[in-house]
């Protein structure tokens, strides 16, 4: 469905455009993520303060919302934001961090989801939460592979109207009609903190520059599992992997993107 | 007391549980943290939300309270989540990073002493500021040894009936009755933020599998201490070296801990 | 106007000195902040609490204001800690991080001006935008160069009797009468978030040791510059280029400093 040769092509789209995304997202993640984008060729800016988050999503080319680290004062920065981007136009992408490890959590992802996200990024046990499954993860991280949720996904894509990507050993993409299916990415990606969330942030610079939002997906998985692939060859652990990955972002060519993705 | 291969064993079983580790830790030291946890193979999650943190903190195997960059909020989600772990008999350890400093650090810390913590560990300055004793650190670093406080630290451990841990060139660990000496670890450690808050994050992870919580704090002061040395080895300063310190927790094996660790 | 030699003595007073440096900072900001001061010598410490930032600004060498990731409690906290700065003498530092992207950034930029900060440092885009002027960045990123902007930096140190900093490809710093420039540094410095965040910090650091305060923010301008320049041969990318830069701020010598400065 997707050509290696489209895939290839959003990276340089994103490069070339160089997209504001503004994120409203988690302590943890928020190093990482900022500087996955720059190294895309993105401008980053963060916050979720209630005064500005509006203003800012809606001036930007995507919003990213990752309830990671909550807070009441998050959540009405984050509702600021997505009524910004709604009202602009603007897409967005909610990573529900942690949904089903506490009733906190599930409120808010409720919440959020009532807002419409143009896409919905989590891991296995994540995207089940959401569905309303039973999620089985522990604490921030799955105990579900990709394909026992693949129905899940699909009914939670139409039920939405969003474009679903569930995480995992293989990455699962759809808009409830198209399903794809992305085995590029490694194992030491599990073993640093924010990952997925940086993942996230990726997928709102691909949405911001592309109009097909599975495409969008899909792209930002193939570049970050392709560079996560390249720099896991330079890596003697989490530490120098996380480096590694990042200058693997910011080295990433089109060529190279397509002759390695593995998108099915 | 503790043997070598006693102290390999405790890293064998962090490694072979993956315990959920629930975090409510200061800004700075999040990611920090969350890495070298995941680095040892432990589950980190990390909240400050009054809303969820005593639920997260039940069902976690630990729980780490770091007070390094308080305010009011904070405040209200830490008590939270030690109600929450004291309710379900988690263990906590407390992390009194810059106690001394300020009055309100001064207060924060007395109220969570009371909800009585099962591990303190700070630096000596720290430690001497907790006991009552006058502390001399600048801002969050410490200007005293650890054997300068070595009666302060037997004393504040008896009188909390935690186990006390405080950190420097030696670190000393006791439970009031027993007297631990760790001599692993590097000068390095002192170069990069948040080393101290992610030995804390770790005490918690083996606090999470060691039913004896002084043989927890040993064995984490170890594993630290080790793979600090042999990131050293690999560092050419303070960046690299944080780098290797991830990689080399994830490589850590109990053969090389049991061979290179100092206690006595 | 400065002497290489000059240059490099404060880099050695820092050394020397190891001031306490108190940031009220942003939270991308904080890890890479603490660690710059850190490689530098310096103790930093970070608060934003309103209980205590007035208290720790008045024992430190200086304090560093960055409002990158403005809410509500963050300016409550940032002016308790200009009031404390300036009823002790401390000098302060502003950095007015993406003025001019919001209302809520363009006044909380005024009330920090109206507090008399001794130094403010931006990129060009926010350096006009403190100045009342069309700011023209995108989001936290300027959208300028220094040049453009040299007769509105002169005019803003002398209307605030503030040294004013505009950082680009050049760097420009003047008091309103003295006008230098340092072209150290290097592009690699673009592709990390949080470098001007950290540039402004040991900015910081070195106002704390230097009665000049011009002067000051030469000497961590042409430091950082000349860290990045021998960092950027040092890395493959963003990944590895923040690496190499803590190393070679924790590496750099008088020596080195002053031989490779460019300063005019």
């Amino acid at each position: 469905m997707f050509k290696a040769a489209r895939i290839a092509e959003t990276l340089e789209q994103v490069r070339r455009q160089g997209p504001l995304v503004h994120n409203v997202t988690n302590l943890v993640a928020m190093t990482l993520s900022a500087n996955a984008l720059i190294a895309v060729g993105a401008s980053p800016i963060m916050s979720a303060a209630p005064e500005e988050a509006g203003d800012l999503a809606a001036i930007s080319g995507a919003l990213v919302v990752n309830m990671g680290t909550l807070t009441r004062d998050w959540v009405e920065g984050a509702l600021a934001a997505t009524a910004g981007a709604n009202r602009a136009g603007v897409p967005w992408v909610l990573d529900p961090v942690g949904v089903g490890a506490s009733a906190f959590r599930n409120e808010t992802a409720a919440r959020l989801m009532a807002e419409r996200p143009r896409i919905v990024r989590g891991n296995a046990s994540e995207v089940a939460a959401i569905a309303g499954g039973r999620a089985g993860g522990k604490g921030v991280d799955s105990t579900l592979g990709t394909d026992a949720v693949a129905d899940v996904v699909t009914a939670l894509a139409r039920s939405s109207h969003a474009v679903v990507v569930a995480t995992g050993a293989v990455d699962l993409a759809t808009d409830g009609e198209r399903v794809v299916r992305v085995a590029n990415g490694h194992p030491l990606l599990t073993s640093i903190t924010a990952s997925g969330c940086a993942l996230t942030a990726l997928i709102g610079a691909w949405a911001a520059v592309t109009k097909d939002l599975l495409e969008a997906a899909v792209g930002a998985l193939a570049a970050y599992g392709v560079a996560a692939e390249l720099a896991a060859e330079r890596a003697e652990g989490p530490g120098s992997f996380q480096v590694a990955l990042l200058d693997q972002l910011g080295r990433l060519d089109p060529a190279t993107l397509a002759e390695r993705t593995r998108v099915s």
